[in-house]
């Protein structure tokens, strides 16, 4: 489980908290790093390692998600795509061949963004998304791909695919140092582009696989595109699932062959005020728990839960003190690793 | 120098934080807690210490504060007040005898208030607040008191200071268990009531006492102020300055006799996003910073100073980062717990 870290913080806390809830690796943003702080402020401290204090791995995507978050996905709300999926898709959902989202412009080299922060515009492409990664200087870079839409058609897909194909040989040739890269599998929910996907990224010489982009509306389609997709990449690399990772997927992604996955879904949940536990989720901002003596998860050894009490959490959380939120992205992660590393153990045993 | 923990936690850090900063005790607040989550809550975690998980002692003020803070505090906003202190009063700004102020309700007996939450009327008197106290369960409790308004007439604090005398009778007299009991001394700037109060305050036999309320509206002042007041407390007990250290004032009230003071200050910068250096005041908002490769004080052994640099704090206050508030209140409390703790050892050697 790779926690995320999209601004090079793992949201409130701090590298040696991070450490504490038994994380192995970490994945940080690169588009978000190169608006804020920017890439050359990182590389005066020699990289995002000496930056924020973590020894351990460190991955960084390429930028490419936010083709999708910042173009089509903010087009396109999502309550209309969940209308879409419904069967009940309305006509300017429709992502076909040639269009463009509003807010970005995605060429042939790459993509122009605007900033988010000031409007300004800027260019990444292939040698853009490596040439700030390296100066990232994470262990594990990606490679800068397209993630569509889910309202895509196959038309618009296939384009889309020969394109990040393209842009994945360029990040290949674009690399200059010991970094290792990591291709990207995409093709959305057609079986045929993501095993053509599959074939060409493996055959390119990455270091490691990701596998990214639209999964289909429903468990079972993302359950289909993997089993279409691993097997067809080397078996010697890691493959590594991009933004997926909710306690559901994660026996079932490990059982279909995935290695490492990032998910923001413990440290988001944790500041709204969500614990996970092996009783379910607790809302500690519901009163019931302001009587509650246990800890969040009476069986969890994590510093949160063998220092503190629901009852005690539940308070900072409806006073809304930033402590609650700290300690509750504490257990998160802690408990999420801990998840993980049960699966770990019971393939190691041979019973997954 | 107690960290202030309003709501039992010091904003944004855990307990086990607020321990390595050096912290040897922290006050909470009575109204607070009385509010969110109830005393009743915290007492069914046998008080503050298992509640919120710290092992060494607590202060809990009586409440008396918002007397002023949630009454004449707010009808006098502080504009208005530092008018008043140039020469250019306000008609209006003037609370004399009788005067009432517009959100609360003085009487004999106790205070009415209205709940900054919900606007319901809360009544806390001297025997109510150390009810709450007993049950917060704090190691130092605090009497009842009126901190009167910097711009009231010499009638008016006359009448206040009698009432509060009374107060302290009740709050000793309300006492059933075992916790310390400290008597406030007020008067504001008047020679006469300061010493009145206190050689009051010191016969009526509590454990220790507090200085509080308006100390005059200049350093010379609040200096004269303790020199008055402080000889006629017994020298055996121990003297809390209530709300106030400034890095300037520390020196300054320890010389005259105090020995614990309780100030926001080193957790209220941090999340401004301002640091405390021995070379003053930085602004990690600021820009200048994101290059800069130093620790926020190269001679600081904080955590926050052992692990990161002032580029990557810089960084997080600047992307609005939860953990950059973390560290920044990591090292200013470290820093002001350093400060004291160097007057400490000067004090010993003979040489402050």
């Amino acid at each position: 489980m790779v926690p995320v870290a999209t601004q090079a913080s793992a949201k409130t806390l701090t590298s040696e908290m991070l450490a504490g809830t038994g994380t192995q690796v970490i994945i940080a943003n690169t588009f978000h790093l190169h608006l804020k702080p920017g890439e050359a402020v990182v590389a005066k401290s020699r990289g995002l390692h000496k930056f924020m204090n973590w020894r351990r791995p460190i991955m960084t995507d390429s930028g490419g998600f936010q083709i999708f978050s910042l173009g089509f996905g903010r087009d396109l709300n999502v309550g209309k795509i969940l209308k879409y999926f419904e069967g009940r898709p309305s006509a300017n959902l429709k992502v076909a061949e040639g269009r463009q989202p509003n807010s970005i412009k995605i060429l042939e080299t790459g993509v122009f963004f605007k900033s988010p922060i000031d409007g300004r515009e800027i260019f990444i492409g292939p040698r853009e998304s490596i040439a700030i990664q390296e100066k990232l200087g994470a262990d594990i870079m990606f490679a800068f791909d397209e993630c569509t839409p889910p309202t895509a058609t196959r038309a618009y897909i296939e384009a889309s695919l020969a394109r990040t194909h393209r842009w994945a040989q360029t990040s290949l040739n674009s690399r200059t140092g010991k970094q290792a890269l990591f291709g990207i599998v995409q093709g959305s929910r057609f079986k045929p582009l993501r095993e053509l996907s599959a074939r060409l990224i493996n055959r390119l010489g990455f270091d490691g696989f990701g596998i990214g982009g639209d999964l289909g509306s429903s468990k079972n389609s993302m359950q289909k595109i993997l089993d279409w997709t691993l097997p067809l990449l080397d078996e010697a690399k890691p493959r590594h699932l991009l933004g997926i990772g909710s306690l559901e997927d994660i026996p079932r992604i490990i059982a279909a062959g995935i290695d490492t996955f990032d998910c923001t879904i413990p440290t988001h949940y944790a500041r709204r005020g969500i614990a996970f536990t092996s009783a379910g989720r607790l809302n500690l901002a519901s009163a019931i728990f302001l009587n509650d003596q246990k800890a969040l998860d009476p069986r969890c050894q994590c510093p949160t839960c063998l220092g503190y009490r629901r009852t005690y959490i539940s308070h900072l959380i409806r006073a809304r003190e930033i402590t609650g939120l700290v300690l509750l992205t504490q257990h998160n992660l802690f408990y999420f690793n801990q998840f993980v590393a049960t699966l770990r153990e019971r393939i190691k045993k041979g019973i997954l």
